[in-house]
C-alpha cells in the first residue's frame, strides 16, 4: 500500500505519483475545538493533552487543538503539546481572518496564531454575503482583502496553512460568484486546502456533491477540504459525497461531538472511505483502523458522555442482534446481516438476551458455558418467561451478562446458596454548618452456623454497604479479597412505576461492574429504593464471583424430556 | 397544497393529475416492529397503542404494527387496534414469504396475516442469492416462486400489499439479474410498492442511487419504496437519495430505533424532504410537522430510552448555541447559524450557559430575567468564573435553569436565607426473609429563631428527605404546598473523581425537576455522596421556588463601575 511520510506536505500529498493505486484523504481532527462546542463537553488542559496523545497514535494527519486568542487553556495547549512527543500528527491552531477595523499585520489575533507556533494554521472566513453584511457589518470587497491579507501575514510562519470557508454552501446558493471570489482571495492568499463548510448542517448530500463540481471547475488549481455538520442527520454522507467529488481533505471529530447535533463523525467517515470504496481511499496508516472503537470510547469518557450505543461501527450496539431469525442466520454465517467484520474498527459481535431473541440465543450463551442444553428442554421456555417478566420490570440483561448466567444456572436447577441475608442497613448524615456527610452500613449475614455482623463507613452509602458485606464475607470466603469494585452506574427508568408515587420514587436500575485478576463481570439490580437496587446487584457480583471460583460447583444435569 | 385522501390507495396516490405542483411520499412507520428490534426496547401492547395513536395524529401513511405470527403481544394489538378508532393511517402487518417446505396456500404464517385483518399487509422476501442459499436453503427458482404466490395468496384478502425486498442492494450487487427477477415475481404476485431494503446497512447513498436508477430502468412498472438502515451512518441520506431517484415510500422509524445502529430516522427524513426541496415533496398532512419534536420524545419516554441530545431537529441541542461567537450572530439573526426555524418541527431555540458562551450568554440570562446589566459590570466576569469553577467539580447549567437563576442573583450580591439547615440524615433498612425496604429521613432547620425538627418516610430515602424537608418548611412558608417534585435523574460521572477511592464513590449529579400550578423548573446538586447531591438539589428547588414568589424580593442594584 502506497504510504504518505506523516510529515508530508499536503502539496506533495497531492503528488500524482504516489495516488497511483490509492488516494490518500487527510484526516484533520477538531474534537479539541468544534467539539467542545458541544452541548456538556468541557475539556481540562490535561483531557486535551490526552486526547491528542491518543489521536497521534490513531495516525490522524491534524489535530486542531484550540483557537490560542480566544482563552488561556487553548493557548497552554499549544506550549505543553511539544513536551508531548507526538509522532505522525501536525498540530493546528484555529483562527479568523483579521478584524475589519485593521490590518492583518496590526491583528493581534492573528499574532497570537503565529506565537503559539503550531504545525499548522487554519483560519475561517466569511464567504456569505448575509454573513459578511449581517456579522461582519463590512463590504464584500473589504472581506476579499481581509481573507488575502490575513492568510499572506500567516504564510512564511508555518508549513501548512488552510482556509475553513464559513457558510460555503449556503453562501454560494445565496451568490454563487461572491462566494467562487472568496475562494479565490484565500488560494491568492497561500492557503493550501480550500475547507468548504456546511456550518449551519442545512445542505444536503446532493446539493454538497453538485456545487463541489462547480467550484472544480470554477477553480481547477484548488485543493479542496469538506466541514459538515449533522442538523441534517446527513454529515458523513455530505462528506463522502465531497471526496467523491474530489475533496482531499475531510475535517470532523470523534463520535460526531460538536455544536447543536455535531460535526461529521470521523469514526463513520473514515471505515466508509476504506471499506467502501474497492480500496480507492486510505486515510490513517495501515493497520491503525482496527483502534477506533477504543479511540471513540478513550474519548467519550474523557469528555464525561455516555457512550451512544447506537453508533455506527463503534457503537456497543452496532454489531448486536436481537430479532431470532437474525441470531440464527449470523450464527452460521456473519456476512447474513452484519455490512463488515466488526473487528476491522476493533468492535465485536453480540448476541442480545431478551425474550425477542427466543431461543437462539438462550442456546447461545449454553454454548458459551459449555452446558449442554437440548433446544427442546422446557428450561428454554422457562427462562424466556423469566426474562421476559424481569424486563417488564426494569431488568436488563443485555450488559449484566454475570447476573444472567446465575438466572441461567438457576432456572436449570441450581440452588446452592453461599449465605444468606438477615439484616442490612445504611444510613447518612449531615450535622452542622460543616457539609461533610457520615455515611455508615450495617449488615448481618449467616454462613451456614455462624452469623456475622459488621459495620462500615463509606465514602457514600454504597460504599459502605460494600466494605460491610465484604468483611462479614471474606472470612468464610477469603477469595472475596481480590475482588473489587470497578464502575457504579444508576438509570432512573422513567416509564416503569412501582405504583403511583410521585417524581422521586420511580424504579431505578443499578449496574455494577467488578473484576478480580482474571476477568471482569457485570451485575444488575432494579428497586425504586436506590439501597435496594444496588445490594441487588453487590449481591450478584459477590455471588457470581464465589460461583465461578466454585471448586465444589455442581451444576445440574439435564434429562431428555 | 395538494392532499391525498389518507385513505386512498397507493395506486391513487399514484395518479398523475395529483401531483401537478408537490409529489407526496408515503411514510411507512416501522417503529413498532423493526424499531422494537433495537437494544434495550421492549413495548407492551399498552405501549405499542398508545404509540400507534399518536403516529395516526401526526399524519404517517401506514403503521406497521408486528408479526402477527411470531407472537402474542403483536397478535393482540391487530385485534386491539381496531377499538383506537384511527382517523388517517393504515395498520399494516409484517411477515415473511412461506416457508420453503409447504405451499403458501396452506402456510400457517400467511393465515395469521390475513387473520389479523390489518389495512395493509407487507411481506418480506430474499433476493439476495447468498441469503436463498445459507438461509433458506433452497433454490432460486423456488424462491421466485415463494414471492409469487405468498403475494398472490394474500392479494385478495387486503386493501393495500407491500413486498419489502431484504438485503436487496446486496443482492444486486452480487447477482444483478436474480435481484431484478425477485422484483417481477413480487410485481407478478401483486405487491403495489416493492420496498427496496439494505438490511445490513451497508450501502453509501450514492450506490442506492445507482441501483434505483438501474431498477427503474429495467422495471419501469413498479413503484418503489426504500427501507435504510444505519449502519454506515447513512440512513437518512440513503432514503433522501432513493427519493430523488424515484421511490415514493419510504420506511423508517421514530429517533431511528432498529437493530444494531437503527433504522433510517422518519423525524430527520421528513423534514429534509419537505422543507429543503422547494416544496417539490409532501409527507404529512399540512401543518403536522411541527408536532415532531413531541413525538420523538413521546417515544423515548414510552421506550424508556433517553432522547438523544443531539439528534437532529427535534434534539434538545439541535438548535442550542454555545460558543460566544455564534450566540452573538444568532441573537442578531437566527439565520446565521440555524438551517431552519426550529418552531417548524416544534423545536426551539437555546442560549446554553457554560464558560464557553461568555458574557453574551450572560447577557442573554440578565435579559431574560428583566435585570438591567452592563456588559463591562464585574460580575459577569465573577459569574463566568464561577460557572467555570462549578463545571469543573460536575455541575452543568444547561438543563438546571432555576439553580443557574439563584447563581446569577447571588453573584449580583443577592444574599436573603429563607431558612438555616442545622442537620438532616437518612437511613434505610431490610430485615429478615421479608425484601421491603424502611426509609427514613430527619430535618432540622431554623427560620428566624424557629427550630423545626421533622422525620418522614418515604418510597426510597430521597423521596423520605423531601417529604421531611417540606414538613419542617411548609409551616412558615404555606406555598411549599404547591408545589411537586416531577423527574429525578442521577448521573454517575466516571471522569471527575472527588479523591482516589474506588468505584462505588464517583462524583454523582443529580437534576430535580418540580413544578406549580404555573412553572416546571430544575436543579441541580454534586457531590460523592448521592444522599448530599439530592439534598442540594432539593434545597435549590425549595429556594427557587420561595425566591420567584417573594413579594418582598430585593433585588441588589448595579452601579456603573
Amino acid at each position: 500500500m502506497t504510504r504518505l511520510n506523516s510529515k508530508k506536505t499536503v502539496s506533495d500529498a497531492n503528488d500524482a505519483a504516489l495516488f497511483s493505486r490509492m488516494k490518500k484523504i487527510q484526516i484533520y481532527d477538531t474534537t479539541l475545538r468544534d467539539g467542545t462546542q458541544g452541548e456538556g463537553i468541557t475539556l481540562s488542559l490535561a483531557d486535551m493533552l490526552r486526547i491528542a496523545t491518543r489521536l497521534d497514535k490513531l495516525g490522524v494527519d491534524f489535530i486542531e487543538g484550540g483557537w490560542p486568542a480566544s482563552n488561556e487553556t487553548d493557548k497552554a495547549f499549544f506550549r505543553e503539546i511539544r513536551n508531548h512527543g507526538l509522532s505522525h500528527a501536525r498540530i493546528s491552531a484555529f483562527g479568523s481572518t483579521c478584524s475589519p477595523h485593521g490590518t492583518a499585520e496590526s491583528d493581534p489575533q492573528l499574532q497570537a496564531l503565529i506565537d503559539s507556533k503550531p504545525d499548522a494554521i487554519c483560519i475561517f472566513g466569511k464567504t456569505w454575503d448575509l454573513h459578511v453584511h449581517e456579522a461582519l457589518r463590512t463590504t464584500e470587497e473589504h472581506n476579499l482583502s481581509m481573507i488575502r491579507d490575513s492568510l499572506a501575514v500567516l504564510r512564511p510562519h508555518v508549513e501548512v496553512l488552510h482556509f475553513d470557508a464559513e457558510h460555503f454552501f449556503d453562501g454560494f446558493k445565496s451568490n454563487p460568484e461572491y462566494a467562487l471570489d472568496c475562494l479565490r482571495a484565500a488560494h491568492e492568499g497561500g492557503a493550501e486546502v480550500l475547507v468548504l463548510c456546511d456550518t449551519n448542517g442545512g445542505t444536503l448530500p446532493s446539493e454538497i456533491r453538485n456545487i463541489i463540481q462547480r467550484v472544480r471547475t470554477a477553480i481547477p488549481e484548488a485543493t479542496l477540504g469538506i466541514h459538515t455538520h449533522n442538523d441534517s442527520d446527513t454529515a458523513v454522507a455530505g462528506a463522502i459525497e465531497a471526496v467523491l467529488a474530489g475533496a482531499q481533505l475531510v475535517q470532523g471529530t470523534i463520535n460526531g461531538y460538536g455544536e447543536r447535533c455535531g460535526n461529521a463523525n470521523l469514526c463513520s467517515i473514515i471505515p466508509n472511505l476504506e471499506l467502501k470504496h474497492n480500496g480507492a481511499y486510505t486515510c490513517l496508516p495501515e493497520g491503525h483502523m482496527n483502534q477506533l472503537a477504543e479511540v471513540s470510547r478513550f474519548v467519550s469518557d474523557i469528555c464525561n458522555l455516555h457512550p451512544f450505543d447506537r453508533q455506527p461501527y463503534v457503537g456497543t450496539s452496532a454489531f448486536a442482534h436481537k430479532g431470532g431469525v437474525h441470531i440464527s442466520a449470523v450464527r452460521r454465517n456473519p456476512r447474513t446481516y452484519e455490512h463488515i467484520e466488526p473487528r476491522a474498527v476493533g468492535n465485536a459481535q453480540r448476541i442480545l438476551l431478551s425474550r425477542l431473541s427466543g431461543r437462539s440465543s438462550i442456546l447461545h450463551m449454553a454454548e458459551k458455558y459449555n452446558y449442554p442444553l437440548d433446544k427442546n428442554d422446557k428450561a428454554v421456555k422457562t427462562l424466556l418467561d423469566e426474562i421476559k417478566a424481569r424486563e417488564d420490570k426494569g431488568y436488563e440483561y443485555a450488559s449484566a451478562e454475570a447476573s444472567f448466567e446465575l438466572l441461567f444456572f438457576r432456572a436449570l436447577g441450581w440452588t446452592k446458596e453461599y449465605f444468606e441475608r438477615i439484616t442490612f442497613s445504611v444510613s447518612d448524615s449531615v450535622r452542622g454548618r460543616d457539609s461533610s456527610p457520615y455515611a455508615e452500613a450495617t449488615v448481618m449475614i449467616r454462613v451456614g452456623d455462624r452469623i456475622e455482623h459488621t459495620a462500615a463507613t463509606g465514602k457514600g452509602q454504597v460504599n459502605a454497604l460494600d466494605v460491610a458485606l465484604r468483611k462479614a464475607l471474606t472470612p468464610c470466603y477469603p477469595s472475596l479479597a481480590e475482588m473489587r469494585l470497578e464502575d457504579y452506574k444508576v438509570r432512573v427508568l422513567p416509564g416503569i412505576k412501582d405504583d403511583d408515587t410521585d417524581g422521586t420514587a420511580s424504579v431505578v436500575r443499578v449496574l455494577i461492574e467488578s473484576a478480580d485478576n482474571t476477568e471482569r463481570w457485570t451485575t444488575v439490580g432494579v428497586h425504586y429504593d436506590l439501597v435496594l437496587a444496588s445490594w441487588q446487584a453487590l449481591i450478584d457480583s459477590v455471588v457470581y464471583k464465589l460461583f465461578k471460583d466454585d471448586p465444589d460447583k455442581v451444576l445440574p444435569l439435564r434429562t431428555a424430556e
